[in-house]
C-alpha cells in the first residue's frame, strides 16, 4: 500500500474538484470566468492609481465560448505572465493583510485550466508595461501535474493601447440570462464601483455600457500587520520563531497593529515566566509562548486601525441604486468597523423600497392628496420583485457582487435572523421577508472569509453577522418610520375620500336643517372641506 | 509590484482558510477531527481485510481537547508516517478511481495542523506494522510555508498491539451533545458500517460501545479506469501525451474502461482526420484529438462497470436501522448503479416511519382490533422528530455520515424536490416533508463530488440529484401503501368503535319492533356483530 502514497498537485486537484472554484456548468463557468478576470482588471487598475476602463466581449467560436476581457490597468512584467495565468496558488494578494478583489491567487490560472479542460487550448494574454515600446503576447497553459505554466507561444508585438492586459479564453459555456448572468453581475459591480466604466458586448452583438459617474479613485486602502487579539497561539510560535527582530519588544512592536510600546511591556510583564522585553524571540519556549499568548488575549488593547478598509461610501452607494434600481424610499446605513479573529471589516447596508409604478399617494403643497401611478422606468427595475416575492439580495464582499451560494451567506443569514415584523414587512418564520424591496450589504476587509475557494458567500462568524445585523436594524427603523408615514398617507387618503363623497350630502342635510340659501350650503361645505385638508396636511397621526 | 508576486503554499492558504476544511469552530473542529482519524482507520483496516476495532477517546487536557483515536489497521510503514500526517494532499486515495472515505489527503493532516495553530503541539502517532517487532512513535508537525512535515522525536519502542495505528491530537476543541456531535456522527457510522465495532469514552468518561452486527468485510470495491463519456476534451489530450501506450488502439482499450478491440475500432474509424489504430498517440494533434473526443461522445459504449461500487446493502441498511432507530415501518431500495461525467455511483435509500410508542391500531388474528400505545423503546428514538417536525435527514458518502452544510447537499435537494404529498405526507412548498420520519440516502462512488474540501455535502449533479429522488420515490410508494392501511385501520376502528355504541341500542329497538325475547335480541346482536367484523377483517376498503 505504502507504494501507491503520491503527492497531489494543487491543480490536480483542483482540476478533479472544479466545482469549488465555480466551474461546475457550463453558465456558471462562463460568469466565474468574467468575474475573475474583471476583478484582477480592476485591482490591478486601482492598485496603479488608473481609473479603471474595462472591456468584456462574450463570442460563439467553433461552438465554445470566447470570452475576452481588456483593460487599461498598468501590464504586467513579461517574467510574471506565465506564473500568474498559469500557476495556481500564485500571487501578491494572499500574504498582505489589505482590502482587495482578488485574495488566493487561484481565479484567473482556474478559468484557464478549465478552458484546457474543456476545449484543450491555451490562455491567450497580450500586456503591455506603460513605457515599454512593445507589448507582450503569450499562450499558456497549467502543466497540472506540476502546477507550473506551460508557454505555448510568446512574442513581442506592436499595440495600439500605451499600457493593460488583453486575455482571451475559449471555453465550454453556455450564456444565459437571469439572476446569474454576466449581465446582473456587471450591473451589480456598476453599482458598487462607481468610478469603473464598463463596456460590454454580449454573443448577439448587443453593446452596453456601464459609464463611470464618479471621476475619482476610492482612497487606497492601507496594508496592516495582524491585531494581536486575532492571533491563534499556534501562529504566534511561527511568528516568533520566523521573525527577525531580536528582542521580544521589539517584535510586539514591529509585528503586530495597535501596539505600542507601553502596551507591550505591559504585556510582557503580565506574561511572567522569565521573559523579559530582551528575551530572543527564537528562543521562547512553548510554555513561555503560551503565558505570553494568554497575557496578549487578556490585555486590553486599542481596536485594529480602520484605514485599511474602504467602504464604498453612503453617497455613492445611494447615487448606484438610485442609478440602476427605480424605487419610492432609499436608505443607507455604514457600521463603524469591526473585527473578527483580528481582520478588521466594515458593514455598509442600504435598503430601495417599493417598486417605483405602482399606486401610491403623495401630498401636495397645498396639503391635497393624490393618488399617482407608474412614475416612468418602474418596469425595468427587475431586481425588486414583487409584493409578495421575498426580498431581493445584492451582497458585495469587497466592491465585488456575489452570485451564488445565497442560502450559505453570513448576509442572508443576518437579513433572515433580523425582525423586520418590527419594521412593519411580512416575514415568514425562518425566510426572507416579503417585500418590494432590495437589500443591500457590502462588506470589506483584508481577508473576507468566504466559504468556498469559489468565492460566492461569506462564512457566517459571528461577529460579521453581528454588525450585518445591526446595519439592517438601522435601515429597517428608517423604512419602518417611512412606511409608517406611507400608511398614514393611505388612510388619510381613504378618509378623504369618504369625507369627499359625503361632503355634498352633509351640505343636503345641513342646508334642510338650517334652512340655508344653495350659496350658503355651498360656502359651508366648502368651509368645511378646507378645514379637513388643513387639519390632515399638518402630517399628525390621527388621533 | 510585480516584486510581491509570490507562491502560496498549499498549507498556508487552508491554515487561513481552515473552515474550508471543517475547522471552523472549536466545536466543528473536534467533530472533523475524529471524523477524519475514525474515517482513515476504517480505510485502512478494510484495505488490509481486517474487520474493524475503533477506539475514540476525548479527554480534557491543560485546559485544551485531547482526541485519541486507535485502530487495529495494518499500520503505516516507518518512512510514510511523516508525510501522510504532517503534509496536505498525500495520499494514496486521489489518483485511483475506486471507492474510498477518504479521497484528498488532506484530512488528518489538517486536523493536525488545526492542533498546532491552536495549541502549538504537533501530532503523536504510534503505529505497528504487522511482523515488526517494535512500533514506530513520531511527534509531527507541519511546516506550512513549505507544506513538508517537520519530525520533532522519533523513536522505536514496544507496543502491546500486534499491529495498528494510534494518534494523539491536542487542540482547541468544545465537546457537545446534539445533532453535530460525536454521538450522532458515531451512531450514524454504526448504521452504515454494521462490521465495525467501536468503543467510545466521552470527556465525562461515559464509555459506549457499538458493536458489529456482522462479522464480515463488506466485499472490496475494485478500482477502475475511467469511462470515455465522462471525459473532457483537455484530459483526453492530457492523457494521449502522457500514455505509455504505443498505438491508438492500446491505448483507448488500456486506458479507459468499457472499451474492447471493437468499440475502439470503431471510434477510430469514426474519428476520421487520418488517425488508425496505429496512430501514436503522443503524435495526435489538436485538431485530431477533437476528432477523436466528438467520436467517442458519440459512439455507443457499455455502461461504466458496477464492480467498483460496494452498496451498504438492504438487509444491512435495514438491520442498521433498527438498531437504532425505533419506528413502526421500514423500507429500503438500492438504484442501479449510474455515472456521473464517467463516475460511476450508486444511491441506496431508506425510511424509517412512525414513533413507536405512539398510539397505533392493530387488528388480531380473529379481525378484532385494538388501540395500543408505548411500545417500549419509544422514548429512545431521538432521531424520528414529532409529528410536527420536518423529517429526520442520515446523508451518507461511501459509509459516511455528512452533519453539517445538509442546505446545500444534494440529498437535501431531492428530498425537498420529492412530492411527498403524493405519498401522504404534509409538506409546505420548497422544504422536507413534515412527518415523524428519517430518510436515510447513502451514495456511494468512486469520486464524490463533494461541494467543499470538508466533505459535508455533496455537490447537487443532475444525475445524482436524478437518482436519488428516484429512489427517494420508490420508498415513497412504500410508505403509501402502509399510511393508506395505516388510515384505513384508524378509520374502520373509530367506525367499529361508534358501531359498537349504537349496536346495544339497535338491539333494544328490534326487540321492540319484532317482539324478541332477551336471548333472540342478544343472538341477533351477535350475530351483527360478527358480520361487520367478518367484513372488516377482509382488509377491503369501505364501499
Amino acid at each position: 500500500m505504502a507504494a501507491r502514497q503520491r503527492e497531489i498537485s494543487i491543480s490536480e486537484f483542483f482540476l478533479k474538484n472544479r466545482h469549488l472554484l465555480g466551474f461546475d456548468t457550463p453558465s456558471k463557468a462562463l460568469v466565474t470566468a468574467v468575474k475573475e478576470a474583471v476583478d484582477n482588471a480592476v485591482d490591478a487598475c486601482e492598485e496603479a492609481g488608473i481609473l479603471p476602463e474595462i472591456t468584456v466581449e462574450i463570442s460563439h467560436r467553433h461552438g465554445n465560448i470566447l470570452v475576452v476581457v481588456e483593460d487599461n490597468g498598468p501590464g504586467i512584467v513579461e517574467d510574471q505572465i506565465a506564473r500568474i495565468f498559469g500557476k495556481l496558488l500564485y500571487g501578491s494578494k494572499f500574504h498582505k493583510l489589505s482590502q482587495s478583489r482578488g485574495q488566493q491567487g487561484m481565479g484567473i490560472s482556474a478559468a484557464g485550466m478549465y478552458g484546457q479542460l474543456t476545449v484543450g487550448k491555451p490562455l491567450h494574454i497580450l500586456s503591455r508595461v506603460a513605457g515599454e515600446e512593445l507589448a507582450t503576447e503569450l499562450h499558456v497553459s497549467i502543466d497540472t501535474a506540476r502546477n507550473r505554466p506551460d508557454i505555448h507561444k510568446k512574442k513581442r508585438l506592436e499595440w495600439d493601447h500605451p499600457h493593460g492586459t488583453r486575455i482571451e479564453m475559449e471555453m465550454e459555456g453556455r450564456h444565459q440570462k437571469g439572476p446569474h448572468s454576466i449581465d446582473v453581475y456587471l450591473k451589480q459591480t456598476a453599482i458598487a464601483n462607481p468610478h469603473v466604466t464598463i463596456s460590454y458586448k454580449d454573443p448577439q452583438g448587443k453593446q452596453t455600457r456601464f459609464v463611470r459617474s464618479i471621476d475619482e479613485l476610492p482612497p487606497r486602502p492601507k496594508e496592516i500587520k495582524p491585531h494581536p487579539h486575532g492571533i491563534e497561539l499556534g501562529r504566534l510560535i511561527q511568528m516568533l520563531s520566523n521573525t527577525r527582530c531580536r528582542t521580544l519588544l521589539k517584535f510586539l512592536v514591529d509585528e503586530f497593529s495597535s501596539v505600542g510600546e507601553k502596551t507591550a511591556l505591559r504585556i510582557i510583564a503580565e506574561s511572567g515566566r522569565r521573559l523579559s522585553e530582551r528575551s530572543y524571540p527564537r528562543h521562547i519556549a512553548h510554555a513561555q509562548a503560551t503565558a505570553l499568548h494568554r497575557a496578549i488575549q487578556n490585555s486590553r488593547i486599542l481596536a485594529p486601525r480602520t484605514d485599511c478598509i474602504v467602504p464604498i461610501g453612503e453617497q455613492q452607494l445611494l447615487r448606484g441604486l438610485r442609478n440602476e434600481l427605480a424605487a419610492d424610499f432609499y436608505t443607507v446605513t455604514t457600521r463603524p468597523a469591526a473585527a473578527y479573529r483580528g481582520n478588521p471589516f466594515q458593514v455598509e447596508v442600504a435598503i430601495a423600497y417599493g417598486r417605483s409604478g405602482e399606486d401610491h399617494v403623495e401630498v401636495d403643497a397645498s396639503g391635497h392628496m393624490h393618488k399617482t401611478s407608474a412614475r416612468g422606468k418602474g418596469a425595468a427595475s427587475n431586481l425588486i420583485g414583487g409584493k409578495n416575492e421575498p426580498v431581493y439580495l445584492l451582497r458585495f464582499a469587497n466592491r465585488v457582487p456575489l452570485l451564488y451560494q445565497q442560502a450559505s451567506c453570513a448576509i442572508t443569514k443576518a437579513v433572515i435572523q433580523t425582525n423586520w415584523r418590527a419594521y412593519g414587512l411580512h416575514q415568514p418564520k425562518g425566510t426572507l421577508p416579503i417585500a418590494p424591496m432590495a437589500v443591500l450589504v457590502h462588506v470589506a476587509s483584508v481577508w473576507v472569509p468566504y466559504t468556498s475557494e469559489s468565492k460566492e458567500a461569506i462564512e457566517p462568524y459571528p461577529e460579521i453577522l453581528k454588525e450585518v445585523k445591526l446595519g439592517l436594524q438601522q435601515c429597517g427603523r428608517e423604512l419602518a418610520q417611512y412606511l409608517r408615514r406611507n400608511l398614514q398617507l393611505r388612510k388619510e387618503y381613504d378618509k378623504r375620500l369618504y369625507i369627499e363623497k359625503y361632503l355634498p350630502h352633509i351640505g343636503i342635510a345641513l342646508q334642510e336643517i338650517l334652512e340655508l340659501a344653495d350659496e350658503e350650503r355651498d360656502a359651508a361645505v366648502n368651509k368645511l372641506d378646507d378645514a379637513l385638508h388643513t387639519s390632515r396636511a399638518t402630517g399628525r397621526p390621527d388621533p
